[in-house]
């Protein structure tokens, strides 16, 4: 193609609202333009990319058996009532009438439609197990949709949805999406990791989102240093420290610490190391008889909600205690809570029961205690993993020990086991002709924003480095001064049309602009090589070629050009 | 691909709610499925099918120089508000608020959205032409959604909108877009006709209509019996009748014609042929002094309301007077009008216009005359071609009679003019560097309906009948008893593994089934090529083949039997 007749949208300015790099460069390089807060046109550069991303996931489910299936964005309410999310999803599922009064939604996802279907057409355990996917819009009305096409309203993804007799199918189907995700973001070309997921309050036995790696992730991903171990920290597990607890020397001594509530400024007025100081955090309990409860946790780690709310004393969702309720159980502040004498449950984390001689509340506004020890002067109603992995941490693994690096979800894999099923009743007869509520697994990629993922990974102060895999165009060439020179233009003519006669994606930039509005152009939209041909190259017999990686051009000798640049094509 | 994993879900019953053949058989065939009123799951067959239908338009597109865009399904509404098709367009406009009570709308055609991007990317005439095409979801709240994807209320579409300086090049195009559909069709496999449209309220110098000719097709389309002459219905102009129209020889005479109101039970009265009697039908009038007209046509015709509301005494839209209106103006009921002494405007078909002798109402009910001729007895105020054609009519082209025959509209091409640039301001620098209004073109083709429409046109008793190009697979294989016998399971294996290996798709009934049940399923579910491979077979070294068309089947030598079929799929 031509730049002449491409719809070549780039601009020099970075808009002022887009704060992450994906967001900003597919604005510059004419990817993606916004239609209205959260909706996005795909401009041509983009869709060109989209529909690699589309067919490189297309081809690795086919290949793992999966059925495309193309169910509707609109979807009736009814099928929400019945699987009870029409409650529970709350107002990022939009909701509206259509003419005759009747309740739709824009689809967020299908879980409902595919159940339902399932439900329909499959009477038999011989048709089972089976994985149906479909690439298709979603909608999510996000209250503050943001990062471009990264948290969009309007999105594509490839969602499949697995139905099974038993759970060893589906670890079976599940195992297969494993190694197809790793096959699909491996040929997309992307530094990524699969990791351990949390399950959330819907159980099931496994679940792995896949991540790709990069500076600017939402996500904190923990990593061994020793083995390929990697899970999200909502689920990393923190090992109890190894050997015993030190013994207490100390004297427990109440002091005064006026106006001193968060850990920062106990530890400033006391001139001591967060690691000292017991953290304690008064939450919602689970029962009636505990309607608050402690969690405490050591004074530099953080509190790990979704690990919290697990345990049976906790509420879930998780939720902190207010002031009130706090003032009501305990009679003091948040900030002057300690476990010592304390009249609420106690849950103390792995770590924060291993301290000794440590500073904590005193229950009294305006006090704590130094030198408190376990046992001698508090009592641990439980002790649990209650906090987030940090760095250094061994490995839950056994090898190595806890990294921490960003990441940016685009994959997902999840045994749902039967929430869907059994409340939309779908149930097959198996090999006794019995009816039996099936298995589920459900596997999801953002296609779009695995093309905003993909540039948060590889792009430089110039632009965009598209993977090979997914680059718009494979090659372009930039010819000097072509509408001056006939020799130029000829040479430029042979070479676009040979490389593209051998199916080979080449842009070749046709206007009349400066050399440097061109190359500044081709490195913004990021074409992996670059060719440039001119008069001075000419004369020496040579053709120009730079890799949009590469720090300095080299020039080839025409006669070999084609096949130099067909290894650095076959390279990837 | 073999039919244990995949869901083939066929069924012997006709639904009773459908009506038409090809929705019956896309449901039959385990194509679609219905999820609510107008919204259909596409099964793993069927989303096969349409996938090369996308295919297919999106390589012609782009040989075509169009740019693959992707617009969002959901629409701010104010690019509606100032098109001025909020108001315009009613209730198929499915609106509704957003979290933050925005309003938006499903879209059911994008020309406002990519307008509006034009007007905001584009800046010179060096950047046009440019023709930017989507396949995308659309939503039409249709009041009564039906004939299933026909005319469903989510479907898909393609749809390309051009933008140009001037009108020469706006035509340009438009002539590429009227080749690429032609090349699309057929490399579909349809039989179908452009046929020239009416441009509607927009105006705009051109517009063709693409039909798959089908007898269940909603349209009447126009042919000549002599040239490629072929235009809807709506549009074909009745020529007027050659020669002088013949003489009075009746006297004007009124006759009782007590409660006889339409034609058929004036001339069952009467003893008359329809083409004797003048149909007199009134309607609203477009001016203040002529609230009501008259339309006169010959009894045996139909009045053609787009050439009707063209006239400048006619209101446009097109509506029937009332009751009162024609009781008020005239003095009698509906049925008892004619032009004798009418005191309201008269404007007469071209073939009325030549009637002689012929009969019609009084103006007063239960009376009639016979005998009444032009000139003599009433006044045409207008002359005009307000009729269908019907067969038999010359062909405008001046070649060959009138030949009617139905129509599927898959296809649309239309020069929309500046309607939307000059509602929207879109305006781009000319070589004088002066603002000026872009020239628009719109192309859609309705991808859904395609699907639908080429089962209406190919289709027998036993089910559909694909063309080619869009068959899910292009071979089934039907073993004899492979469960039973290896011998059998290894030539199907064999035979399975090299057609698959070439690339050839192969569907390999697997199933444990008898074998009328697998040959009605491969019927119904309209594969072109069939393989059937049994022991019978094997034993005089035979393997049989029939196309989906083929009465009979023919044995073919094993060791041919390769290079037979590839001959037969070469073929087409």
């Amino acid at each position: 193609m031509k730049t002449s007749s491409l719809l070549l949208a780039t601009t020099r300015e970075t808009p002022a609202d887009a704060v992450v790099i994906s967001h900003q460069l597919m604005l510059r390089a004419g990817i993606i333009r916004p239609l209205a807060g959260g909706l996005y046109n795909w401009l041509p550069l983009g869709v060109r990319v989209l529909r690699k991303v589309e067919a490189i996931i297309r081809e690795e489910m086919n290949k793992a058996q999966a059925q495309e299936v193309l169910m509707p964005v609109v979807q009736p309410m009814e099928l929400w009532e019945e699987s009870g999310r029409a409650e529970a999803y709350g107002p990022e599922l939009l909701r509206f009438k259509d003419r005759h009064q009747r309740d739709f939604a824009l689809g967020p996802t299908h879980e409902e439609i595919i159940t339902d279907l399932v439900r329909k057409e499959i009477r038999s355990y011989k048709q089972l197990p089976a994985n149906f996917y479909q690439i298709q819009t979603k909608f999510r009305d996000e209250i503050r949709p943001r990062f471009g096409v990264m948290r969009s309203r309007e999105f594509i993804m490839k969602d499949a949805y697995s139905f099974h007799m038993d759970k060893d199918s589906l670890q079976d189907t599940y195992e297969e999406m494993y190694d197809t995700y790793n096959r699909i973001f491996t040929r997309l070309g992307l530094d990524f990791r699969p990791v351990q997921a949390d399950t959330g309050s819907i159980g099931g036995e496994g679940s792995h989102e896949f991540h790709v790696l990069a500076d600017s992730g939402e996500d904190d991903i923990a990593f061994s240093s020793d083995s390929d171990y990697a899970a999200n920290i909502e689920l990393a597990e923190a090992l109890a420290p190894r050997g015993e607890r030190a013994a207490a020397t100390e004297e427990l001594t109440k002091i005064e610490t006026p106006n001193k509530h968060s850990i920062e400024d106990v530890c400033d007025f006391l001139q001591l190391k967060k690691k000292k100081v017991a953290k304690t955090l008064v939450v919602k309990g689970a029962t009636e008889e505990h309607p608050v409860v402690a969690l405490l946790i050591r004074g530099d780690h953080d509190l790990n909600e979704i690990k919290a709310e697990k345990l049976d004393l906790v509420a879930e969702p998780f939720e902190m205690a207010s002031d009130e309720d706090i003032q009501n159980a305990v009679g003091c502040k948040a900030g002057s809570i300690g476990p010592v004498n304390l009249n609420i449950p106690v849950i103390v984390d792995r770590t924060a029961a291993h301290m000794a001689d440590f500073v904590c509340g005193a229950n009294e506004d305006g006090f704590h205690f130094t030198g408190a020890n376990w046992d001698r002067d508090a009592t641990q109603t439980l002790v649990a993993d209650i906090r987030n992995v940090v760095k250094g941490d061994p490995s839950p693994c056994g090898k190595g020990k806890i990294e921490i690096r960003r990441g940016i979800e685009v994959g997902h894999i999840f045994q749902l086991g039967n929430k869907y099923s059994e409340a939309l009743n779908a149930t097959v007869l198996n090999e006794n002709s019995r009816a039996q509520i099936l298995e589920m697994g459900c596997y999801g990629i953002g296609v779009t924003r695995v093309v905003a993922a993909a540039i948060e990974q590889n792009y430089d102060d110039k632009g965009i480095i598209w993977p090979e895999a997914i680059a718009p165009f494979q090659v372009c060439i930039v010819p000097m001064q072509m509408h001056k020179s006939p020799r130029v233009e000829e040479a430029v003519m042979a070479l676009y049309n040979e490389l593209t006669a051998k199916g080979i994606e080449v842009l070749l930039d046709d206007r009349k602009e400066r050399p440097g509005v061109m190359f500044n152009d081709m490195e913004l939209i990021g074409i992996p090589h670059r060719i440039v041909i001119g008069e001075r190259g000419l004369d020496k017999g040579e053709i120009e070629y730079k890799h949009r990686r590469d720090e300095k051009s080299q020039d080839i000798p025409e006669a070999d050009f084609i096949s130099f640049l067909m290894e650095k094509l076959s390279q990837k």
